[in-house]
């Protein structure tokens, strides 16, 4: 095998073999090939494309780079649910209790915010006292017991995918679909759920700009985890404007717990929590179409079994449950700014993309990877796209610890609104179901 | 500026400005942009491709990297030729003082060897005494007293043209015409001369294996040039069997200095010179016409002013003139063996990059860049494509100091060879000019 003969076939456009694109993988991981002659091979990816064989080829090296988690003592057909990620997209934290009080096991494993997208195990950590470092045989326990388990990513699984995403991030190839399936797919194949169901957020606020990058994403998608052996779905959804009200880590822990009591069941954010578990539940075979799925949802949230759940798994990951009832023990911010509407009519538009940057502004997300973060900075948005406001009334609180982070993030925020005197058209939520 | 939405806006194929590509340059030259963001950006490059504007863009970029040569106080019509790189091609040591002798000034600063085709300043230094290192001033100095001088690469000249082309050769990205195009040309118009012929080489034994690219290569170098200011030309010339008898230093010394004796002038060697000859007096408007400047290069050989220019160059460097007329008095190689016709027929093979190979066996040329180099060591071959052998006659000749090294250029040599009972098409020598 060498290196630039392969790098040379691949700007060629001819496709790679297996052992070619495991030479590859595993030169990347132990450091005998180098950053540079990587480079290289991700642009040549990236321009020339890999076929369904190649994206395969180099899903299953980079799944092989590392460990997976062995499941078999748990016999339920297991669900994971992964997005693609966006700004206030809180679905994790109902979605997951909620399909666990219906018998699935859910093991997931979950990232840190990255740019202008939230992340799970940020959002969790702004629980007091919650863990999610924790052992893999330990994560097995708390599934068996519970039904649920949140962890952090671990540095033993996939670390192929590591080294590739910082070099792809630094060399112009990140927006490369069989690329970013294979960064997704390999970490869902090694964590071992039995059923994927990924959520590929399209818009201004998300990788996917347009409907059909999407659409080539989630096929793409599906058709690799398939080859795994996997049961796979994809739902489309608009990413144009923030999908949950509150963004920031602990002001979504606690909209999550309001829908989970509950309250906003008409909201966006729960809307698409119904339609992916209705697809999980369909996909698990606990239920005999998407519809119903979503009615056991529903059921399971007006019961109350899917918030029981909820604090079952925070206690059991070390949180502190009295949260629940007591908002005031989450991190809160010192200093919060109102944004006003400026005119009076119809808001036809709240750029998902530029609220997320405005939230990584008041210490709510990472500008650089070490950065600390403000658990309890972050926006609560009052209106959605197409309400009618009036000059003056809020539509945005904006929170922070530091005054001058609440400045920046206000100056931020002011270009994602727009109000305009017609209705806009209305915005479509979920756009595609692929089952 | 920044460098990844550089390399993103190669990447999408969208033409980069001056300000872009300098920036690219200028952080390579510099090290502020990284080998692996290099390699992204010349794989992009590679694959997209480089228009007219940004290939002269980007050999300006390289050109500014260092210094050029200030030829002002030399008045005449200065010419260069540059080879893109062959087997056995020696016209530059013939070429320089016939036409140096017609009175062009000829200053040229040459490479060493580089895989299995030769470099001038190898051929040189295996002349007794000879000196290729000469600083810039004292150049212009031996130019102006004799209207030739020949020197080695100086770092200070277009220095980034060893971080491209070091970074191209482990990365895939050698084969790209504008790349190419860059790096030959930035040095060429750094040593500043106002014609210069372009001897681009075609077939088994050269970078451009058809027609078709070389002929793309030719015109994109003469368009770069003239955007310079400079007069310039190409001829398109067949590398498919090496263009003179003697592969390896030392013996191709022998055999420029037996055609500036007036042997050989039907040679394939010889032709070549005329024809490249011809151009460069026609474009120095020394000649009406390309033929005319033949016949006047034919007279320079034929009268002995070339072989007395040769001289007076030889010497001027440092160099032995006693080895014109004593060629033991130049390194030789301790043993031989002759390479014998295996059945009767015609020459239907000499393959050329087989036998380049062969002659780096024997020690001539350099595996490694800093290889000792075995000045005596190569291979002489007694026929060419289309003649007729018998059984048993002598092919070729190899030359080298090791025994070890004498058997495995033989065996490399085995396979350039074929003989056929049906006499192969005439080769062409020049298959195209472009003036």
């Amino acid at each position: 095998m060498n290196t630039v003969k392969i790098i040379i076939k691949k700007r060629n456009n001819i496709p790679l073999s297996q052992k070619e694109i495991e030479y590859i993988i595993k030169g990347a991981v132990e450091h005998t090939i180098p950053d540079y002659q990587l480079s290289a091979f991700l642009m040549a990816a990236f321009i020339n494309g890999l076929n369904d064989d190649e994206t395969f080829f180099i899903t299953n090296a980079m799944l092989k780079s590392g460990q997976t988690l062995v499941l078999s003592n748990i016999q339920s057909i297991k669900a994971d649910k992964h997005s693609t990620g966006g700004v206030a997209d809180t679905t994790t934290l109902i979605l997951s209790p909620a399909v666990a009080s219906l018998g699935v096991p859910v093991i997931k494993m979950s990232g840190r915010g990255l740019g202008f997208s939230g992340g799970t195990i940020d959002k969790l950590l702004s629980i007091p006292g919650f863990k999610t470092d924790i052992t893999v045989s330990d994560a097995l326990n708390l599934a068996q017991k519970s039904n649920i388990v949140i962890m952090g990513q671990t540095k033993d699984i996939v670390p192929a995918d590591k080294i590739l995403y910082s070099l792809r991030d630094v060399t112009g190839t990140v927006e490369s679909i069989p690329l970013i399936v294979s960064s997704i797919v390999s970490k869902k194949i090694a964590t071992n759920s039995d059923v994927i169901i990924y959520d590929v957020k399209c818009g201004s606020g998300a990788f996917m700009k347009d409907i059909n990058s999407a659409r080539s994403l989630s096929e793409k998608l599906i058709s690799i985890s398939k080859k795994f052996g996997k049961r796979a779905a994809a739902i489309i959804s608009s990413m144009e404007q923030p999908l949950g009200n509150n963004i920031g880590n602990s002001l979504e822990v606690i909209e999550a717990i309001e829908i989970l009591k509950g309250n906003y069941l008409s909201s966006d954010l729960y809307n698409l929590v119904r339609v992916l578990g209705g697809v999980t539940l369909f996909c698990c075979q606990k239920a005999t179409d998407i519809q119903s799925g979503s009615e056991m949802i529903d059921n399971a949230i007006k019961s109350g079994y899917a918030l029981e759940k909820f604090i079952e798994f925070i206690s059991q990951q070390g949180g502190n449950t009295d949260i629940i009832n007591d908002y005031s023990l989450l991190p809160q911010s010192k200093y919060k700014k109102e944004f006003l509407a400026n005119e009076t009519g119809y808001i036809s538009k709240l750029d998902a993309q530029t609220i997320g940057m405005a939230s990584v502004e008041t210490g709510a997300g990472r500008k650089q990877k070490d950065d600390y973060i403000d658990f309890g900075a972050g926006i609560i948005i009052n209106s959605r796209i197409g309400d009618y406001v009036k000059k003056g009334d809020i539509i945005a609180t904006i929170y922070s610890s530091s005054q001058q982070k609440l400045n920046s993030a206000y100056n931020e925020f002011i270009s994602a609104v727009e109000i305009n005197r017609n209705k806009p058209p209305k915005q479509k939520l979920v756009i595609d179901v692929i089952v």
